[in-house]
């Protein structure tokens, strides 16, 4: 047994604490000396503390979380935060790192977007925000709506997931449900008539808030300060406004002499619309689209903008669109790496799969999953068939799973 | 405007990088020199890059969680981690601090705990775990037998709320709902023939996993790398291993001479069931109630063990109870600071609020939250009324939700 790091000494018995046991195997059913047919003791686990290294062990925490970290290089941060940002790389297959944005206060990248939007909105003097959304995006913007002490109004769509609905109404907005093509005059008509400040787009094409994709470029930094310079960064893609933090971010590492170049930034759309990569392919700055059906209805846009543009060819990425089927394939390898990733957020790691083996001879790749699985359309529809509870009919369960001891 | 931290210089447009802006206001339409009728271009934030401390702002990152920081004090991580723990603490009032444990891998506090067992079953060399579970233990301990290559059966209740089933089902474990009373007996026997690993209690009173609590240590430690040592830690309390992990996490830190002493450990369970309170005001080591009804269906426990008995005696703290009605209360406080919490969550800061004014005079307090507000009973069940696509209608709906501009 591999235990060189760990001072665990043994087993030691709550009942008496006289009474100890080795560490190995797990008593899992409590102290066997103590225990009574009435009260089951536990046991817990005993260490060499006189080993340890205490003041190298606990020595005070940078913050943990808080874009305020990388304060600098951001808008000023005058909305107060939630911890947001700080999520870990989790490695999925060798070199292939998922950065898990479920991690955030509202469990999806948008939290970084919203520190700087709300901070923004706070130093406009707004009463509130306003903001269209299918689901993180307003969430988000609730919340750290509430947090300000600002309140926020939520245009959404009339097909909302009851699981998103419940999301969006969590942090006291007020949310409107829509019809889609309505979205986008009545936020409009918010904004002019009641003075809230706007962080969702009101532009033909996509342009999005001015402070917005400030808060991304930490995606960047992040990665950085985790394992360097990458050679390739696959990220889930809606509007694109990701994306191109994403690569602002690694522009500026360039820019102040902490890398070598920037690596390709490559966009992740779904099948079903993909306006950024048609916008790629007709050589423009933006184009709209007609959107066909999709699950994953997080990154299923109209339109584009040109951030994403700049972004895919500027750092010499590629505009991928992946249907379902392959944005379903991912899904399912994160949970066997076990991240619940919504359907949306597997496009970057379906992006990456969709090239077939990964190059990981410049370097390590980098996944973007943007947000949790709670999030995705029919959760909360199907519950799974009971079992009766005896055990003939749990084998045959277990059996038919491929579980035979 | 407090820009001090901030090196944001302006806003510069994307359609033409020669054109640029004042910081204020947020440009929210993009560039309104450059963009026409078809396509708009949108800014981005300038900086005095020149003014910047690159070496000083990306130095190579601490890791971002994973247990493996603390691996002296804890069980052999025989198994893979997913960058569990390091979640923020976030102050709600002052010198009142929520530690959101619903930022780990499966978004609730179980994650340490999964670690630390999961580590258990790779040592024994079992072929999978088995696991009795209402929601988060059930599902944490899929991810972690997942990422592992290990196989996961979870007995559930035929209750359980189906947007926590399809959290169940998400990591590929083998799901079987069960009356509860059968639970335990067939636990037992997938245990004793099928060599699974338990990674939930098996004995009459609640014992639990030997290594599990070992986990919850980390929260403690992580509290104290980030405030000191608070005067009071108010824990959400099922079985009450959560309760003892954070307490014998301070106790060490006392023990290897870090702190002056140990805060009260305040145990925090619903009053419809409540068994630690009734162990402790019947002076004995566990025992067994009856249980009324509650939403929050994660910390509703018919037993207790004693784990919970010793923190709570130990450290002069409390054996609180709260009923719906104040959970409630505390979970809309977190949601408008931002935190959407699951109603057995907020257990911890009904339980200080339940006590009045907060007493800081010995330091801050921490209240534990768990989990998120997505697995709640009732997420997914109802959709938002929508409205009509006209102003009168949106202002009318803004009105009566007291926003009038």
């Amino acid at each position: 047994m591999p235990t060189e790091d760990s001072l665990a000494t043994g087993q030691r018995s709550l009942g008496d604490p006289a009474l100890d046991y080795p560490l190995w195997p797990p008593l899992t059913a409590g102290c066997p000396r103590t225990s009574t047919e009435d009260v089951s003791y536990p046991v817990e686990v005993d260490y060499a503390y006189d080993k340890a290294d205490p003041a190298g062990l606990f020595a005070p925490a940078p913050v943990r979380g808080g874009l305020e970290r990388w304060a600098p290089l951001l808008p000023p941060l005058l909305a107060p935060g939630l911890g947001e940002g700080a999520t870990p790389l989790v490695e999925v297959s060798p070199g292939v790192y998922v950065k898990d944005e479920s991690r955030n206060p509202t469990w999806s990248h948008k939290d970084r977007l919203n520190r700087c939007t709300t901070s923004a909105a706070v130093g406009a003097g707004a009463p509130g925000l306003a903001v269209a959304s299918s689901g993180n995006h307003g969430a988000s913007a609730a919340a750290y709506a509430a947090r300000a002490g600002l309140r926020c109004v939520v245009f959404t769509g009339p097909d909302t997931p009851p699981n998103v609905d419940a999301f969006l109404n969590a942090y006291g907005a007020v949310v409107l449900p829509v019809p889609w093509e309505a979205r986008w005059p009545l936020l409009r008509q918010v904004v002019d008539r009641l003075g809230l400040h706007p962080v969702s787009n009101l532009t033909t094409t996509h342009t999005g808030h001015a402070y917005g994709p400030e808060g991304y470029k930490t995606v960047a930094y992040e990665i950085f300060q985790d394992v360097g310079l990458p050679s390739a960064v696959f990220v889930p893609t809606g509007y694109g406004e990701l994306l191109f933090g994403v690569w602002k971010g690694f522009v500026e590492l360039h820019r102040l002499g902490l890398t070598a170049g920037v690596p390709r930034i490559h966009s992740c759309e779904t099948a079903a619309s993909g306006p950024l990569a048609q916008a790629i392919a007709d050589g423009l700055p933006a184009t709209h689209v007609t959107v066909g059906p999709s699950d994953a209805y997080s990154i299923t846009s109209p339109v584009s903008g040109y951030r994403g543009v700049l972004a895919v060819r500027s750092s010499g990425g590629r505009a991928l669109t992946l249907d379902d089927g392959q944005l379903a394939d991912a899904q399912r390898e994160l949970a066997r790496a076990g991240l619940w990733t919504e359907l949306s957020a597997a496009a970057g790691l379906a992006g990456l799969r969709s090239l077939g083996e990964p190059d990981l001879s410049d370097g390590p790749v980098v996944c973007v999953s943007t947000s949790s699985g709670f999030k995705d359309k029919g959760v909360g529809t199907r519950r799974t068939e009971p079992v009766a509870p005896d055990w003939d009919a749990v084998e045959r369960r277990l059996r038919a799973a491929g579980i035979t001891g």
